[in-house]
């Protein structure tokens, strides 16, 4: 079976959609806690520009990283389980054959 | 005279660093008090990213605003003035004709 060409039926693309959505607050909610300590820390100009260097990366990251297409669906999840903000329990409700693919993918 | 040709005595030059560099870390400081405020009123993604983008907005801005070369430094420091950036006191120094010029030029 093709991780790309798989069938996502109306109840696994309402488990995907809340899957991704809580991987993507996760994250992002790291990245603020991040973005608050640095900006308690800043002394000086650069330590500003260097927030700003940091927000910059983190952002074309996350944008890049967050595709929700169907065909890359199982690649992103498999990703974001490994990063640690994808739980296997956020995966309850896919078809068992998805869910093995994800981590098969995330032990790589 | 035209303030794109004065001369800069050594005197001068050392003054005018020291105007720009006050100057440049005043607004910083404001930008940086900003981010402080924006960082701890974070809620959701949205809002790092509308502190990313206004920290974007504000590096341009200061890039291309704090420009010292001596040809437009009277430019520079008219602006600055007007904005509140630069005090009086900081051209402590210069030749009063520079500082006519700058006074003029941020009363416009």
């Amino acid at each position: 079976m093709n991780a790309r060409n798989l069938t996502w039926s109306k109840t696994e693309k309402s488990v995907a959609r809340q899957a991704f959505d809580s991987a993507y607050r996760r994250e992002c909610a790291t990245v603020a806690q991040r973005i608050n300590a640095m900006s308690r820390d800043i002394a000086n100009p650069t330590d500003m520009w260097r927030l700003h260097d940091f927000l910059s990366e983190k952002r074309q990251e996350i944008d890049t990283k967050y595709d929700y297409r169907y065909s890359v669906l199982i690649f992103v999840f498999a990703r974001l389980m490994q990063e640690g903000w994808l739980h296997a329990s956020d995966l309850d409700g896919l078809h068992a054959e998805k869910v093995s693919m994800i981590q098969a993918l995330a032990n790589m």
